[in-house]
């Protein structure tokens, strides 16, 4: 086969790199499958097209606007998924392996379309928590918003997930309003060249959003600012070298690592040879270190059990690896792929032979090459450490391949320091069915491991495992792991936008994030109840002051009687004195908010759809019988969520006679639009 | 006055340092107050000692427990704030001056301790967010939480606030259950150390908790790890020298920097000479150039007008600025005191000498050595900058004294513009009454500002002004401010834990964060109602399954009578039939509410106190005439409030006769313990 010459996307147009153009190969066979260099590209310039071009476009749209876009491009890969996966074998990947990367990445844009428009607004300003008051009466407030960044997203990408890399960075970046420019690893940036390809002819990105660097990045970081953010995934000392790159340092460009670690698998105390977390261990040990041939950032390392199953474990993972086939990717019988290169098999030989300073391998043989000469195979290889606490190697080496070493603690303690003695990682597992030991190893452990997957015998059929980030949860870790985090849903596309602290009267505050504040000017709805005024009529600010309307006696009881409710201090007059909050009888709080939907609900049709919620309801003061409430309820916040219908959010206050909060909602409804 | 030695607080002792002593220098008189030095500490010791003695012991505090420190604390300094204000004479501040510092420091203590026990759980894990979904039958979940890290926090401080810059970031420090070592800047350190004596003589802190550095922190940086944080207030070129340290870069410390930035102050184009904001905004430019004689990392640099009222605000600026009595800040006519020291004064006039480069001086004489000849005085200095957009040395230099220089923009795009030049900022404050253009400025400048203060004639009474950081909100910015945020309430206590997502079997989950979650087992309550039952006895996963009660149509009439709630989805079928979410009368959701009351309420005198709120409230699906509701009640969070009471949160789930759920929530009951 012909050597593809990759291409770069700069400026809105497809360009091939001048000069010598760098070979990459097959990790299978060490065929030249691409010729690729970034040589002659103006990166300032494409820096200057994304802020120009794609930045304010982007900004110009809603979480949900940019939420669909997110959907249009898992579409357009999915109906195209194939031609990624058949380029996916030159990496090595088998297909279970190319799924993981493909359809995970896929699946990664669907979870955020999915959370970009249940759980962010339809606008552009995200509010941050709860107002803050900051004045006796209200007249000046805070609240924390975020906006997006104004600059440009660079994402260096590492070489092992050529598209799940890639669109797990991309669907927060986009999400938040910001364009990118994408920088995958040389060796499989084909790969990833194919996907960014797709994205672009979906024509659903506006100019400039998204850009393509097939090879060295040049003087770009020279021109970074404030504004724009690096996301970096890859080794520990390219990330240092990054970090403090004297721009980065000097605008305080916000850097976000994610970098291997030495991840720890620990069988609790409470396993024995017969107990399903034993075996739970063993399986998911040995597939992750088959998975892409051991090449995962999230890999397990370190295999951590009680001294007493040392031999067992050793035995059983034993047999386990004598069963992985390793052979070429597209073959059936295939469990374990290649390593993406021949030069990177070099390296985890090395660095197997660091670790055999103070371990022995007990499984493989990692001088073997195993399938073909030219491939870049190898077998999986177990080593057993045998004093671990005095063991550096195994602590601090890390073999970026089907390497995995098996230790053992004597007491709990020792467990959870060996567990830390990896200095930050980005996941432990936990193969225990002890609540009480799971409770203390995240006390103890939580500071040093971004993720832990507890996994037994209930949860074990459902998990995803050890190894899988979720987009759903924070992927990262501190120290050796980089000190970054990415993905947790909503929490990663913060990464991409500023907060800041807004002060100010509650009328500039509310129009600025368009929800009412308390305080901000309302307006009286006068003859025209708001239940009359369809969703796009309705103000922020519109208010319906009800008439008041008294609570009897005869009411409680009658209520009392009918919901069966006869709780004493609605019905016991002695029993309610002798109650520290209510000091004699009074209303049910349901009473409450029943008559108070009876003061502000209009009962013909229109365009009031259904009462679907209520949140954050506090019975503040008690109603004796014989007060009187009424109710005032004000249009809150507004969120359009099919083209006819969309949620309104009511701030209900109900008040007694005197004035005071009697009770304080959000009601929500829906509304016809 | 003989100068005090001051003493370093190490290892559990004072300590003076060993060597040469730097000389501490009145700002008044030039006379020496202090003298300091660190030399001799063992600095690896220091974080030995922090982290064996103090990490465990606050560690196992929970956040009220530590809230309830905090408060201690404040009450001690209270008790002797008088002792701080007479030393803070010594470094130029006045009363006005000094209140800020140290009441404003005691006072963000008070508001930490007071969010701690609100906002906060009583617990040492502190969840954020929701439980996410990860498998269809929901035996593997996911949450995360936050966890205290387990090293040191390092406060490196800044001269201008020794009081104030030390508690506000010891409050969330402490709060997160880490222990700190403060090194205040020299200039000012013998206030600091007289905070400090007082805080460890209430002797409210753990052993280690709390240590000192007056003088260098030597090989200090060398043996942090990815469990420490060092929190930098100072300038961008130290910022610059300690992020890249090879250990903070190695091992992913924490770095969180605010540092001095150029910040803004923009008047809003619908300003008027004779508009309350045009008159606001004179005031606060004059006020922020005074107050601590300009040597606040918030004050206004840069002073931004429309260019119609270029020259009116000069006139109103130097006429305001003529009446600021400089003088000894103990004399009650003084309005501005002297800067910290000499040096500092020959700093800002070699600055001010820079921005004369593009700017004119309008007002003061920068080389004017006022009051008298030793102590650290200037007069504040006005600078105009006819041409802002092609000046580069107004949004590049900062004066950090009584300096601002005011510049005009031709329309709100330069507006923009000018306030975004600085490059990052820690807060700008806008001058308007449009609340069109205050959010434009949000959405066009929010992401190069922490913090964006609205005054105008509605809030400037109660406002708390340009330059003031609350406790209550975010204190940092992008860029040339550092990058970093302190405060923000509870915000700023999870730069000092870390987080992590959790993934297991709800039971495991649920154990781990003491709060039941949906899927974890569950306790019949079988013949003991849990209203039965006190706050302590109140297991977790205890649950209450009720009966069921049909709602028939006349229960809905009756119900739609009684409270007036006569919405036509309960009363007119035909009308329902037509609505597109229910097709068919059905019963009101605050019927449901209470009738579940009626099947779960337990009615005699017992434990439970009050209904106090509802949270989270969903009606998932009607329910039609005829059918029957049941409730499961299930205690799912407990927090105690008072020695004798304590919160139950209760996870309720109404479901119909096919076992569907028809409405979720949280019900917030105060029972006694």
């Amino acid at each position: 086969m012909k050597p593809i010459t990759l291409q770069n996307y700069a400026e809105g147009r497809w360009v091939a790199g001048s000069g010598a153009l760098a070979e990459l190969r097959s990790a299978i066979d060490g065929e030249v499958v691409a010729l690729t260099s970034s040589q002659g590209l103006d990166f300032a310039a494409m820096l200057g097209f994304a802020r120009k071009q794609a930045a304010s476009s982007l900004q110009a749209m809603t979480f949900h606007d940019r939420a669909k876009m997110l959907k249009a491009l898992a579409e357009a890969l999915t109906a195209r998924k194939e031609e990624l996966y058949e380029l996916s074998y030159n990496t090595g990947a088998t297909k279970a392996d190319a799924w993981i990367d493909i359809d995970g990445g896929i699946g990664t844009l669907a979870v955020y379309q999915g959370k970009g428009r249940r759980e962010l607004p339809n606008e552009r300003i995200l509010i941050d928590g709860n107002v803050e008051a900051l004045s006796r009466n209200g007249t000046f407030q805070g609240l924390h918003v975020y906006t997006s960044l104004q600059g440009v997203a660079v994402h260096i990408n590492a070489f092992n997930f050529p598209v799940w890399g890639m669109l797990e960075k991309l669907a927060p970046t986009f999400l938040a309003g910001m364009p990118a420019i994408v920088k995958p690893a040389s060796a499989t940036a084909y790969l990833t060249e194919a996907a960014v390809r797709i994205m672009l002819e979906a024509n659903v990105l506006p100019a400039g959003a998204l850009q393509l660097i097939v090879g060295a990045t040049g003087d770009l970081f020279d021109h970074l600012t404030c504004q724009d953010v690096v996301s970096f995934t890859g080794s520990a000392s390219t990330a240092m070298k990054l970090r403090t790159h004297p721009t980065i340092v000097r605008e305080s460009v916000r850097f976000v690592a994610e970098q291997d670690s030495l991840n720890a698998s620990v069988l609790g105390p409470d396993a024995t040879p017969q107990s399903p977390e034993f075996d739970l261990f063993i399986k998911e040990v040995a597939k992750e270190m088959s998975v892409k041939a051991g090449q995962k950032c999230t890999a397990i390392r370190r295999a951590i059990v009680p001294a007493a199953l040392l031999d067992a474990a050793e035995q059983a993972l034993k047999e386990r690896l004598s069963r992985i086939v390793v052979g070429d990717p597209r073959e059936e019988a295939t469990r374990m792929g290649a390593l993406v290169s021949t030069s990177q098999r070099e390296d985890v030989r090395a660095r197997i032979a660091e670790l055999a300073r103070d371990s022995a391998i007990v499984f493989g043989d990692p001088g073997a090459a195993p399938v073909n000469a030219k491939g870049a195979f190898m077998s999986p290889v177990l080593l057993r450490c045998e004093r671990p606490r005095d063991a550096r190697a195994v602590h601090d080496v890390e073999a970026f391949g089907p390497v995995t070493t098996l230790m053992a603690y004597a007491d709990r303690s020792e467990a959870f320091e060996l567990a830390n003695r990896g200095k930050g990682s980005l996941v432990m597992s936990v193969f225990t069915h002890d609540t009480m030991f799971a409770e203390d190893i995240v006390l103890d452990c939580g500071a040093f491991h971004g993720r832990i997957a507890f996994i037994d015998r209930d949860s074990a059929k459902e998990s995803t495992g050890h190894g899988s980030p979720m987009p759903h949860l924070t992927h990262g870790g501190p120290g050796r792991a980089g000190g970054g985090e990415e993905m947790g849903g909503v929490r990663g596309v913060m990464h991409y936008m500023q907060r800041s602290a807004l002060q100010g009267h509650p009328r500039v505050l509310s129009s600025i994030v368009s929800r009412f504040i308390a305080g901000a000017p309302t307006k009286d709805a006068g003859a025209l109840h708001p239940f009359r005024l369809k969703f796009h009529d309705l103000a922020l600010g519109y208010q319906l002051k009800t008439k008041p309307r008294e609570i009897t006696m005869d009411d409680i009881e009658h209520f009392a009687r009918f919901t069966g409710d006869t709780f004493y201090a609605h019905m016991d007059e002695e029993a309610a004195r002798a109650n520290p909050l209510f000091g004699g009888r009074v209303a049910h709080g349901y009473l409450i908010l029943a008559f108070a939907a009876g003061l502000f609900v209009d009962p013909d049709p229109g365009p009031v759809l259904a009462n679907y919620g209520l949140d954050n309801l506090r019975f503040v003061k008690p109603v004796k019988p014989g007060e009187a409430i009424s109710v005032s309820l004000t249009v809150k916040e507004k969120t359009l969520r099919k083209p006819d219908q969309g949620e309104v959010r009511w701030d209900v206050v109900v008040s007694n006679g005197a004035g005071e909060t009697v009770a304080a909602y959000d009601l929500l409804t829906m509304n016809a639009a």
